[in-house]
């Protein structure tokens, strides 16, 4: 798997993970692939993006394995860029970062777009950090174990 | 609050929480603050960035409100970094990120840190869509509703 020097051996999985996504406009595309985007046109339309920065960007994306590229479903001469079972693993990442946009950056009644579940309509509850009996767990509550010997 | 244009009107939350934390320097030295650091040279040490990098994104992360900046706990006359409650909010976005990273960027076998719940000694489980029943909730069963009339 492709990724850029520096933190990809890292024994940090956060570090290789800010290693494949730790870029706005990568962040960005996965969200416009959740909801539904496929085509580059499509990405430039909705990121409002330079074209060399987006190819640039799915050439990443597509390289470490979080999208896959894919003729149009359609049957056209278009390609179309799909989330991999590695791509579709970031749903939480993304999920959380909306529940901190919503609790953090907007005004009171400033209005902001909403993840829906479907089978009852309404919000979907915040992702909350839960011990193994299923109690909520706080932050103090816990700390990172290096890893021995490095 | 102080956001880099672009995204900062945006009704998206993604996109919001991104123009705060969407850059790799930035989640990491949110990622250490959650470790316990508080200094710029601990920063430095541990990140291996360069000064005017750190000294930027440290300035962007107390504008946003993420950090705050005080006198040293000790009575020294160092500053300290900490985290505001806007800031440790962004606890389950670090921690998706590192279980993404750890169920998909490591080899079988390969070491890494590990998440750790004090109160038992075991490793944190995984963060994961939940209805409001507490039922698992597929990604496939949520949708973004958009604001209306924008």
């Amino acid at each position: 798997m492709a990724r850029s020097k520096g933190l990809s051996d890292s024994t940090c999985p956060v570090a290789r993970a800010l290693d494949v996504v730790g870029d706005r406009w990568s962040m960005l595309i996965i969200r416009d692939a959740f909801d539904g985007v496929r085509r580059f046109g499509a990405f430039q339309e909705s990121l409002l993006i330079a074209r060399n920065i987006l190819t640039d960007r799915l050439k990443q994306l597509v390289e470490s394995g979080v999208l896959d590229c894919v003729p149009a479903s359609d049957g056209s001469a278009y390609w179309e860029y799909v989330l991999t079972p590695r791509g579709k693993a970031l749903f939480p990442v993304i999920v959380t970062l909306r529940q901190w946009g919503e609790g953090n950056l907007f005004e009171r009644g400033e209005k902001h777009s909403v993840l829906i579940d479907r089978t009852n309509g309404k919000p979907v509850p915040a992702l909350a950090l839960k011990n193994a009996d299923g109690k909520a767990l706080a932050m103090e509550e816990t700390f990172v174990k290096k890893v021995e010997g490095r």
